[in-house]
């Protein structure tokens, strides 16, 4: 590791808010001391880089001429769209000019761009995504939450030794819980997935505490719970919807007489307060597990602290060398992913 | 069907707390005109009742001398506990002496004593347990719950016809929009699962309305969501878990400053009505499908007011015949349950 900061890779062009929340957000990065280059059309991003503050803020901008949107499809992100911003940002991993990417682009394109330009950490079966979320006690990584379908035990292991590292090393936990979400917490209950990936991650050095629910993952009694994509996928996308249901039920019945309205507009602040601590872009982004540096997909409706708080992210996973740390904890159990018992039915 | 009301026999000694919250929900829906059978430890059960009033109530007794308990598989519940009291109401059903059951204990050994006591649907491959979930509009239904893990297409297929049927006869949706539960809304994405289950909707009778994602469950958008059981049991635990957890939050915040203080104190009624509104009780319980007779698992934690509703659940589903049109829903499409494309992968 060299000392200076690193630098973090920004595709300007994604996001459902484009670039009038995405610059701002890199801006604030930047000001607070991390090295940004803004990758997308460059007459569009210094048109909104002259309408901010960027003082001594040490931001580039490298020009792509290319868009993917949300209707491509991965394959045809990575093939016909060489010079998207979001392939454009990879290759500047790839050529040392740049330590990580965060992108709130097309999810998919964004994993396929990882995987094929910036590449896999040798012995990296599949890569996995990240998702962190607020508990009632500390933020938890929840992995995969839709990198892959179809997984198999020794996928899930991995991603449960990847995502260990990124507990400890950008959530700070010292030695993370690692769950198995499944359904029930008796030992041999699930299904044939999870009944193969519990034994793995038992006999590894990781401090696996065994099966947890669905009802567990926000009480903040694990820091990973390791599921397969679809699962994760389904339930980070749940947990967003029903969030978000439950908000407008209550704002609807405290609208609906006056005394609870005036009630309302008193508890304001401790509505905002809990507004914080469940708001999804106090976490940035989903980091993608696996890869030769890193990439961090952020939502498609990321504001300007979302993405501020993804570059953030990305450069706490670089300065602390994660990718290091996943190398050694895959060498620590090379043995492990390629088992016999790893046959699926 | 007969003119007299459907009786349920209620299995009075599952669930956490027991009889004392079993009895009452079963005296009130007694009260509204139910007819129960009261399964159990008779001496308890009838030490229970006469605490309440039973007036002109149409409640039976029936002792059975044997309990089921959480840790119980569902095997050595079947085979060593047959005077169980979950097993003896189901037998009641099987015998023409009550109409449906409900039970509060273990989920499992439930869902196979209705399996093998009263029986499965001619045709049925599997049966489902449906979740009934609050959403922003109205109830919906969500099924598999757990009943089954690594299901195949056609299970999840006939899921989807069965909840059709609940949705139709129980909640009172006249067209059902019936949605596949998957990470992505486009036809082709998802797993290999999900990929032939989407074929097999799309050419059945069925209002499928397509892919839906886990954000789209609590908006209301749809009637029935069709997923396989680990999916639908980590989804359904996860909404309980985060609904409880952001309870706490919020509660939490509010108590912060004494002007939130007050006026939480104000918005009380609010705050009353909105849980209300979210309230799992509100449902009852979960039906497992495909069975020639109604079971009606509840939650562990179920309240009287739960087991009440419950007993109400299962008397609608019985009085509104659901086990026939479950049959013709069976039978309309039973060219499709054994296709030659539902092998999996």
């Amino acid at each position: 590791m060299s000392n200076k900061s690193p630098r973090i890779a920004v595709d300007a062009m994604g996001g459902d808010y484009g670039l009038s929340e995405i610059v701002p957000g890199a801006v604030k990065a930047a000001q607070r001391g991390i090295p940004v280059t803004l990758v997308g059309d460059e007459f569009m991003i210094r048109s909104e880089l002259e309408k901010l503050d960027t003082g001594s803020c040490d931001i580039d901008v490298v020009h792509a001429s290319q868009v993917v949107t949300m209707e491509d499809k991965p394959s045809d992100a990575l093939r016909r769209k060489k010079d998207s911003s979001i392939q454009a940002a990879c290759r500047l991993v790839k050529d040392g000019k740049a330590d990580g990417v965060v992108s709130a682009g097309n999810s998919g394109a964004t994993v396929a761009c990882g995987m094929f330009v910036i590449g896999r950490i040798k012995g990296v079966l599949r890569p996995g995504m990240a998702g962190i979320l607020p508990t009632e006690k500390s933020p938890m990584v929840l992995v995969d939450v839709g990198a892959n379908v179809d997984s198999k035990p020794e996928h899930l292991f991995q991603f449960g030794l990847m995502a260990d590292v990124l507990a400890k090393d950008v959530l700070g936990v010292e030695n993370p819980r690692v769950g198995l979400l499944t359904i029930g917490e008796e030992e041999g209950k699930g299904n044939t997935l999870v009944r193969t990936t519990y034994e793995m991650l038992r006999k590894s050095s990781l401090n696996f505490v065994g099966n947890i629910e669905g009802r567990d993952i926000f009480t903040g009694d694990v820091d990973v719970a390791v599921c397969d994509g679809f699962v994760g996928n389904v339930a980070l996308k749940l947990s967003e919807g029903l969030a978000k249901s439950l908000g407008s039920l209550l704002k609807g019945e405290l609208k609906r007489d006056i005394v609870s309205k005036i009630g309302a507009m008193l508890a304001m602040k401790a509505f905002k307060r809990f507004s914080r601590l469940v708001d999804k872009s106090e976490y940035g982004g989903a980091p993608v597990l696996g890869l030769n540096g890193i990439v961090l997909v952020c939502h498609g409706k990321a504001d300007a602290r979302a993405i501020e708080k993804a570059i953030e992210m990305a450069s706490r996973f670089v300065e602390n060398d994660a990718v290091s740390h996943v190398k050694e904890g895959l060498a620590e159990h090379s043995t492990m992913t390629v088992p016999d018992a790893c046959t699926r039915e």
